[in-house]
C-alpha cells in the first residue's frame, strides 16, 4: 500500500468504498466524565427537551460510549456524492518555498474545499438532514454568517426533500451574494435575520427593518420558528457532541491515507471556531495519544486573535448563545455577550469552543495558539502560489500554524510530520485578501476589558446541586 | 475494470498514473486539410511570425502531423497538482429529477470544475507557461475577460516561475474582484485595459482612464506587450490548434472512465466560446467517428443565442480580434466587429469559433444548438439542485442540451447515454443566478442585422493566391 511520493502523487486519493463506515466517538476515552448541556435555565436538559430541538438519531449518538457508532449506507452515498473521501495532499511546493529539508520536515494537508459547497460542513449537514427526515419532519431550520452552513444544510435538505429555512445575519446577506444564490439554488429559503417572521426577530426587526443582524438573533429565531412548528427541528453546524462525531470521517480518512503515504502525524493542527472541523481531523489522532497508542502527537487548534476562547478564555459554565435561548455548556468562552471584531474569517467569531474540545484543553492534551489577521492571510497568500488553492480565510489560521511549526522544526533541523486541515475554499472570502492587497487589512489586539466584561454575565450553576 | 455504478459510485475516478500520456492531434484525421493561419495582413504567417508570437513547443504542436503527442512528465505532474485527473459523473440524481429510465436514459459529466482555478483552462495554461519556460521567456502576456483565463495562466506562471502580465477587460477588472486576488495571489500582475502601458491601450486610455474596455483591446495591448521585449511571449486561452490539442485529456480521460462505467457515449456536449473545451471532451470521439470506429456518435456545440456563430455564423476567413492584430483564420464567424451582448456566460462571447472545430461542422461531423439565457440558468439550478454543484453560467449551456437530448430520448422511449463537459464552477459567477431570482434576467434575440453589418468587414483573401 505505501506509495512513492512525488509530484506526480502529491495526493493520495481513496475510493468511495473507503469512505469511513463508523464515526468515531471519543467519548469513551475522554480524561474525565465530559458535562450534561443544562437548559438556558440552568436545569439539567431531559431528554424529551433534546429530542424536541434535534433528530432523535443526533440525540442518541451524543449520549452514546459505543466508540464506533454506524455510518448508514445512505449517508455514506450522499457524502460520495459531496466528494468524500477527499485527498489528503503533500504540499510539496509549500515545503520547497519554505526551504525544507523534504526529508526531514514534511506538511500534509487533507482538502475539505473540494466538497461543492465549499467545506467540511456538509460531513455534518447530510447525516442531521437524514435523521431528521427518519424522524419525518418537514424540514429543519438553522441560522448561518458568512454562509457555508447555511449552504451545506441548504445541500443537505434538497437530497433528503426537506424544507430548509436558513436565518442569515443581514450584513452578510447583503454583503454576500454569492452564498445566498447558492442556498437558493439548493431549493431553500432564506431570509435576511432579524425577520418579522419569529417574536425574537420582530423585537429588533420593528424598530429597524433593516438592521444588521447578528449570529445571536438568528439562532433565536431559528431555535424558536422550529419549537413553535411540530414539523421542524432546529439544525446546528458547529459545537455540539454530534456535530463533532460527524466530522470524524475527516480524521479517519486522514489516517489510512497517511499510512499508504508511509508517514505519521507528529502535529495535527486545525482552526477552531466552535470547533467541529479540528475534532473532525484530531479525534482519531487524540483517541492514539489517550491510549497511549501515539502518547505524543502534538494536537494544535489555531484561533483568531480577535475570539481567542481556547488561549485566553475560561473554563466555566456559559451559553451557547447570546440571546441565551440555546443549552447552556461547559466550554473555554469569552463570554456569550461577547462581540468578536470584524475579522474575514466569520467562522471563528464564536465566544465559545466545543465542550469535547474543551475538554480535551483542560486536561493539556492539546494546545492552541491565537493569530493576527495579516499573518493568516499572507500564510494563505503564499499557499495560493505554492498549492494553487485560494484558501478560505479560517483554514488560513491553520495553514499559518503549519507554516510555523515547520519553519521551528527546520531550524533545531529536528524531523517533523506535519497535518493541518484545508476547511474550505475561499471563492467566496476574497474580500479579506483584497483588503490585503490595498493595505488595509487590520489587526485586532485581544480585548481583554470587554472579554472581562462580557464574563460577568455568566450564568451561575452549582455544580454539587446537580450532582456533577 | 467494469464497475457497478450505484449512488456510492457515482463518481468514477483515475489515478494520477492515469492522466494521459498524449495529446490526442487531430489533425490527422480531418476529413479536409486544415486551413493555415494568415498574417492580420492576409499574408500566409511565416514560422518565425509564429514563434516569436508563441513559444515555440507550441508552434511545433500545431503543425504535426502526429496522431500522438507526448505530454512531457513535468506537465503531467502539473496537470496532477491541478486535480487531474478529474473526475466522471454519473448525474443519477438530475436522471431521477427528469424522471427518466435509468437503465434507458443515462447522463454522464465530466468535472473540470474541480481545478483549483475553477475551469478546464488550467490544461493548456500549464503546458504554455511549460514551452515558455523552455524557450527561456522571462514571462507571458495574455488577456482575459471574466477572468478564468487569466487565473489559470497565473497558476501554471507561478508553477514555472514565470512573470504573467494579464490585461484585464476593465469593467470585468470592477466588477469581479475575485478573480483580481486570485490572479494577484498566484504572483501575477494584472492591471485593467486600456492601460497606459501600450500604445494600443493609451489610445483609449488618454480619451477616458475609465474606459470599460473590450477583450479586442485587451487582446491588442498583450501582443503589443510581448513583441515589444524579447523576454515574453503571448499566450492565448482558446481557438488555435495547439490549446484545443491540450484540451483533449479530457476526452481521453472520459473515453476510459465511460469503459470502466461499462458504458459508451451516444452523445457528446460541450459549450463553446471559443471552442476549446469542447474540442477537448469531443475530439477522441470525433477520432472514433472519423475513423469508422463509432460512425453514430452525435457531437455537440452549445452556444449561446447572443453570440451563435456555429448555427448562425459563416464559414469565412476573418480576424481573430476586433482590432485586427491577432491572426486571420478560416472560421465560423459573425464578424471580428460583432459585440455580443451583455450574457453573464462571458467567456462564450467571441465572435468565431475555434478553425478545428469549424472545419468539422463544415462537413456535418457534428452539430450545434443555440440557446436562451433564460433556459440555460434554469438548466443551472437544476443541475445544482440535484447535482449539488454551482455551475458556470458558461457550462449551463452544456447542461440544458444535456437535458433536451435525455427528455427527447425519454419521450420517444429511446436507449440513450449522454455525455458532456461540465468546464467550470460559477462561485464568481454567481450575479447570472442573483439576475434570474430577482426576475431580472434578460433573454436576447439574435441580433441578425449587427451580424450582417460586421460580416462587411471580413478581409479580402483569394484563396487561390494562396494556392489554398
Amino acid at each position: 500500500m505505501v506509495k512513492n511520493m512525488d509530484q506526480l502523487h502529491n495526493r493520495i486519493l481513496l475510493s468511495p468504498d473507503q469512505i469511513p463506515k463508523n464515526w468515531l466517538n471519543i467519548a469513551p476515552f475522554l480524561p474525565s466524565k465530559p458535562y450534561p448541556l443544562l437548559l438556558p435555565n440552568g436545569k439539567p436538559a431531559p431528554a424529551e427537551a433534546m429530542m424536541r430541538m434535534f433528530p432523535v438519531g443526533c440525540v442518541m449518538q451524543a449520549v452514546s460510549q459505543e466508540e464506533f457508532i454506524p455510518i448508514p449506507q445512505e449517508i455514506r452515498e450522499a457524502l460520495a456524492m459531496n466528494a468524500r473521501p477527499t485527498p489528503l495532499h503533500r504540499a510539496f511546493r509549500l515545503e520547497k518555498a519554505l526551504g525544507l529539508d523534504s526529508d526531514k520536515q514534511k506538511i500534509y494537508y487533507k482538502n475539505e474545499s473540494v466538497s461543492p459547497t465549499g467545506s467540511h460542513k456538509a460531513n455534518t449537514a447530510i447525516p442531521q438532514a437524514y435523521y431528521a427526515k427518519q424522524d419525518k419532519l418537514k424540514g429543519l431550520t438553522t441560522e448561518t454568517g458568512a454562509g457555508q452552513w447555511g449552504a451545506a444544510l441548504s445541500m443537505a435538505g434538497g437530497i433528503y426533500g426537506l424544507d430548509i429555512k436558513v436565518f442569515q445575519v443581514r450584513i452578510s446577506y447583503q454583503q454576500k451574494p454569492g452564498r445566498v444564490v447558492m442556498i437558493s439554488n439548493y431549493g431553500a429559503s432564506i431570509v435576511p435575520s432579524p425577520s418579522n417572521m419569529t417574536a425574537s426577530g420582530r423585537q429588533f426587526y420593528d424598530k429597524d427593518p433593516n438592521h444588521p443582524g447578528s449570529l445571536g438573533i438568528a439562532i433565536s429565531e431559528a431555535v424558536e420558528m422550529a419549537l413553535s412548528d411540530p414539523g421542524y427541528k432546529y439544525s446546528l453546524g458547529s459545537v455540539v457532541d454530534f456535530v463533532c462525531l460527524h466530522q470524524t470521517v475527516i480524521g479517519q480518512e486522514a489516517q489510512i491515507q497517511l499510512e499508504m503515504a508511509g508517514d505519521k502525524a507528529d502535529v495535527v493542527i486545525g482552526c477552531v471556531g466552535g470547533g467541529s472541523n479540528f475534532a473532525g481531523i484530531m479525534f482519531p489522532f487524540m483517541k492514539d495519544k489517550l491510549t497511549g497508542k501515539d502518547p505524543n502527537v502534538d494536537i494544535i487548534a489555531a484561533e483568531p486573535m480577535a475570539a481567542p476562547k481556547l488561549s485566553k478564555g475560561v473554563y466555566e459554565w456559559d451559553f451557547g448563545d447570546s440571546a441565551h435561548q440555546a443549552p447552556i455548556v461547559k466550554m473555554y468562552t469569552l463570554g456569550s455577550s461577547f462581540i468578536p471584531a470584524p475579522v474575514h474569517a466569520g467562522g471563528l467569531r464564536y465566544h465559545g469552543a466545543a465542550p469535547l474540545v474543551s475538554l480535551l484543553q483542560k486536561h493539556n492534551k492539546m494546545r492552541s495558539v491565537a493569530l493576527h489577521q495579516r499573518k493568516i492571510i499572507e500564510s494563505g497568500i503564499l499557499f495560493s502560489k505554492t498549492e494553487c488553492i485560494l484558501p478560505a480565510p479560517e483554514s488560513c489560521h491553520a495553514i499559518a500554524v503549519a507554516i510555523d511549526e515547520a519553519l521551528a522544526a527546520k531550524d533545531k533541523n529536528e524531523k517533523k510530520t506535519i497535518l493541518f486541515n484545508l476547511s474550505g475554499h475561499g471563492h467566496f472570502d476574497t474580500a479579506a485578501y483584497k483588503a490585503h492587497m490595498d493595505g488595509k487589512l487590520e489587526d485586532y489586539e485581544y480585548p481583554e476589558s470587554e472579554v472581562q466584561k462580557a464574563l460577568k454575565d455568566l450564568p451561575n450553576i452549582n455544580e454539587k446541586e446537580l450532582g456533577l
